[in-house]
């Protein structure tokens, strides 16, 4: 195999999309798997499998793919741009059950005259501001019905995401984070329904508030996506082991500085991507934890430094004589910080199968 | 056109091409241009066409589709690992001048081996390390003619990189830079020649050492990359004006956060990189400057954070009416910091040509 590749450990993958449904079925509430963080046909197969109802996507092009792939229940989880309309027309033409979302008059105005336009009546979720973290609007803003109102029959229910889960590392902080979300989200759709108008859908999410929600009530549908890999980050937030990981970079040795301690990999920051998500976290892991070709963690040992095609691995607190312990052709595997912009640099996974086959698993790219 | 795309001005892209192409022609050497940056068939020919002698490349599948476009003049300079070794013998027999680098014994030894076992003969350059930033043998370390002697008949020449100088950004300091990365490699090439062996090939460069550089005596050629678009790291090394960067991203708003002034668009890290290498230089532009649609910086607004489909663009220093100044559906482009890694989040450029026509040119990616 060359490297840098993309490996995915199945059975680790297996376990952590397990585990995260039997969270949202223990929760009593649905499971849409945000598709983003792996964008492949044989992950959602995994995610449907064990129970997964609908995906949720980050562009188009991700619902046109897996919608060839057999996958009708599709949330476009990203404020709806009124250029993109056409493209969201011919999908539901064709038969996807797309949902798009809105947190603005202006957009949902945009959606309601183009479908008007067209004779179609697309299926709109409200997006709602939990936490002050990005997009939507504040469950006590009366912008929220004014925005039910103009959308009338074409509103299916509300959303939010709750992003600064990201910046938290203990359980009771990630507890408090995901009852926020669900309260809020869970308030902005009784306040539609006071307002008399139906509001069936209310779907939150994100990996770190999927896995620490005490109570769901009111929730309909999870949201989460890195879950499915998991990452440096997800670690040092709190919410899986370090031998959880699913995915990693194989990556070859292509020389040395003795001197310094450095070992020189053809794992760069093409291949890891430049997501630096430790630096601001309780542990700093570098562009990535370095572990043997079998996955191992090696203590103490990280891609401290990555130019584009190089990579520069350390071991932090020690000293190692670099070149007799991992000559010129060691075969490593890095874990990354982030799931989801380490997966984008590749094209496709190799996929390490329970029974010690290899399979290739395509991965889509782009808009 | 949807959004986020990619675009290029080729009028600024060959300006840049012409300045860089006219420093080498009048500091004596051959510009061989990395094609990292853009990897792309048509800037490479307008590279050409300017007058290049060849082409550097970062990976073996870069030199595969150059080869087939007709490049026949290939270095590789990556330090050669040995399991690539029969994909580099594959493209000499297809007749492509290949030339590997190496900066140890045991890399030189697995290409001499495999030479002598396929009856080939690879060109080899010895990588200098001239700044201590990343690989290579020290021009005065007895390696350097221990390597030169095993590499008998397939050494070349030598080569550096001096990565250092992107920490820098006064003229004084790269023109020492330059003159270092100069002097460590000539003094290589002399020590070589000195023990009786030739080392026709003298190669240095980077842009900031390339375009700050008072005399190349004893260099052979230049390498550098990222000059043919430039970006935001350079602009602020000081080696190009904000209005000669050729690569930006086109977006679209798709959201507002009126009371904190934060415009949403569909420009994210997806589509940036999560690249911030303006965050350790003297202006920090966040993920990007936020321009007009024709291309013109709006003072003082960033791309001040960005998740995976969505940005967050402030204005630093003052206040606007989000909503009213940047209605949904606006357009804007982002000057990027790193214009190898945002491009390569793309899979084709979209590229404004001088008659206002417009392409779209393939871009490759992966290994």
């Amino acid at each position: 195999m060359d490297t840098p590749a993309a490996l995915i450990d199945t059975l680790k993958m297996q376990r952590n999309i397990q585990r995260m449904q039997q969270r949202a079925n223990a929760l009593g509430v649905h499971l849409r798997p945000h598709v983003k963080t792996h964008k492949c046909a044989e992950v959602v197969a995994a995610q449907v499998a064990a129970g997964a109802r609908g995906i949720t996507v980050s562009t188009l092009k991700e619902a046109e793919y897996f919608f060839d792939l057999g996958i009708a229940d599709i949330l476009y989880a990203v404020a709806m741009a009124p250029h993109k309309l056409p493209q969201a027309l011919a999908l539901r033409r064709r038969g996807c059950g797309l949902t798009l979302i809105t947190d603005s008059l202006a957009g949902a105005q945009a959606i309601m005259d183009f479908g008007q336009e067209q004779g179609e009546t697309f299926a709109v979720m409200i997006e709602i501001d939990c936490d002050g973290h990005r997009s939507g609007v504040k469950p006590q803003d009366p912008l929220l019905l004014d925005i039910a109102r103009l959308l009338g029959a074409s509103l299916t229910g509300v959303l939010t995401h709750a992003g600064e889960s990201y910046g938290l590392d203990t359980p009771e902080a990630l507890q408090a984070i995901a009852e926020l979300e669900r309260a809020r989200c869970v308030e902005a759709a009784e306040q539609i329904r006071a307002a008399g108008m139906p509001c069936a859908q209310v779907s939150v999410g994100s990996t770190p508030t999927a896995l620490s929600a005490l109570n769901l009530e009111g929730v309909t549908e999870l949201r989460a996506g890195v879950y499915a890999f998991f990452d440096l980050v997800m670690h040092n937030i709190g919410v899986c082991r370090i031998d959880e990981l699913a995915l990693s970079v194989l990556t070859t040795v292509i020389g040395h500085q003795p001197e310094k301690g450095w070992i020189i990999t053809d794992a760069g920051w093409m291949a890891m991507s430049r997501d630096r998500g430790t630096q601001s976290q309780k542990r700093d892991f570098g562009y990535g934890q370095v572990c043997d070709e079998r996955g191992e963690p090696i203590a103490g040992l990280l891609l401290s430094s990555a130019n584009q095609e190089h990579g520069v691995v350390q071991l932090q607190g020690g000293t190692v004589d670099v070149a007799a312990q991992f000559p010129l052709g060691t075969r490593l595997r890095i874990l990354p910080n982030h799931a989801c912009a380490t997966g984008t640099q590749f094209g496709s996974y190799h996929v390490l199968l329970d029974n010690g086959d290899r399979q290739v698993w395509e991965r889509l790219r782009g808009w």
